[in-house]
């Protein structure tokens, strides 16, 4: 952990909930924390908490210039887009970070664009709330969770470790390393089909009693249906191929399942029962 | 909320999970507690820990004949059983409650084989844990929670009150009324889809790794994936026809999200997470 001895500068591009959670624990941390965001009111109530040393409401050439490493929590296409635009105010040696939900579509084309002394490493905090701003920002939700670095073969072994130490140092629980298209795929599951079910479950009905009337089950089940839909239709468009597949193997198995109800199978759904009850039991282990 | 100034005897029938936790809620009210469980070791925890003041192991006639209410928390199939070769024990004028997941396959056919002298008044309290026994009870689970009575045009006003009163005692926080038939589509909707849906999820995939990779959104989705196959296997078959129609709208939804992906329609997608938004918004402002 050689980061937090070093007095180093981070930029934060995106101050949003993940970009201000990453500013408050980089700034416990003891790092200098500097961002940018094109909403004022972020950039205010970021240095009037406290959660940031300096902010920009542009992106400005002496902030960008002053980054030892940049973290990116901007929507994607947002992002390769000011790495275009903005890549020549950086000093050599910047390392460039980002918390962004899906990896293939955006890693390969940043890392061909960037300067050739700047150097791209992908990561993803796997934490989040259902509100907006750095105003709901909380870096205590990275604590127990998990954090995805992803690189390629074009990465430093010395900007991997530095990325995982970020992680280590926020306080997520596990650390782990995954190719772009294996956390595409694993992102497409785990992440975009449950929101897909989520919004597909609430979309289902128009009671507008349920609530009188619902347990914990269907409250968890939709939680996360409560959805900013500018970003995660983005996501799901980006990673469209890999959540279609893993929509179609749910929806297999949804399927089978109601096929052995109709058929009053209580051997098969009880199979089926026993396979979930096993497979959720390790989650709760570890 | 006459019944606790009384010095009334509630049997519980079934001294699991549910069973236990009212029988802990009941006791604390200052209830006289008696249950009955054919599982030797349930009876004797619960009088070790005092969660109940007496405890049979056999349908013994004379624990029927002290109850003044009655709840019994059995699967389905063995509380109608229960209930046909038990209820001449019975004192006249004694109240029958339950806790069961499903109401129309079973409320007429108890209400119609019961001695005349006696009533039974549907409840269905909406808790529960994932895990189970009089061992892991906790009344605590009903604080927050909804409670439906589910009457039917057999019932008297005085029984439906005095079921209200059980579950107001108890801690629920909401408390309403439902017919058998509503109450099933309600809960073929809310409890039973999404617990098909979280055990499709969990059969979806059989990699070891994901929970290192995972989110809070998986977590939360298959929380109900660890399910008990004997009970729920009885539920889900005692209410085939509302799940089954419950799962086509649901499928539904999932393939029109699907399609509106397929076909990268983004305002479709986008239409939907807003619609999902704005409906899930209501179970945060109550």
């Amino acid at each position: 952990m050689q980061l937090v001895q070093k007095e180093k500068t981070i930029l934060i591009v995106g101050l949003g909930l993940i970009g201000g959670s990453y500013a408050k624990g980089l700034k416990k941390l003891g790092f200098r924390v500097i961002a940018i965001d094109i909403r004022k009111e972020a950039i205010d109530y970021a240095l009037q908490n406290g959660i940031i040393d300096d902010g920009y409401t542009e992106n400005s050439p002496e902030a960008i210039g002053k980054a030892d490493i940049a973290v990116f929590a901007l929507y994607p296409k947002v992002f390769v887009k000011w790495v275009e635009e903005n890549q020549q105010h950086f000093r050599p040696g910047t390392l460039l970070t980002d918390v962004t939900g899906v990896k293939s579509c955006l890693v390969y084309e940043i890392q061909e664009k960037l300067r050739k002394d700047l150097e791209f490493i992908a990561a993803h905090p796997m934490a989040g709330k259902e509100v907006y701003g750095v105003e709901n920002s909380d870096d205590a939700i990275f604590r127990g969770a998990n954090y995805i670095v992803v690189p390629t073969e074009h990465n430093t072994k010395e900007a991997v470790e530095t990325c995982k130490d970020i992680g280590k140092l926020l306080g997520f629980q596990r650390v782990s390393e995954l190719s772009p298209e294996a956390h595409d795929e694993m992102i497409g599951f785990v992440s975009q089909l449950t929101h897909a079910i989520a919004v597909s479950l609430m979309t289902s009905c128009d009671n507008e009693e349920l609530v009188n009337y619902t347990g914990d089950s269907f409250r968890d089940l939709t939680r996360i249906a409560r959805i900013n839909d500018a970003m995660w239709s983005e996501l799901f468009l980006l990673n469209k191929d890999a959540l279609l597949a893993k929509m179609d193997i749910f929806m297999k198995e949804f399927l089978d399942l109601r096929e052995a109800l109709n058929q009053e199978d209580s051997e098969k759904i009880r199979e089926k029962m026993r396979l979930s009850t096993a497979r959720r039991a390790l989650f709760d282990k570890k």
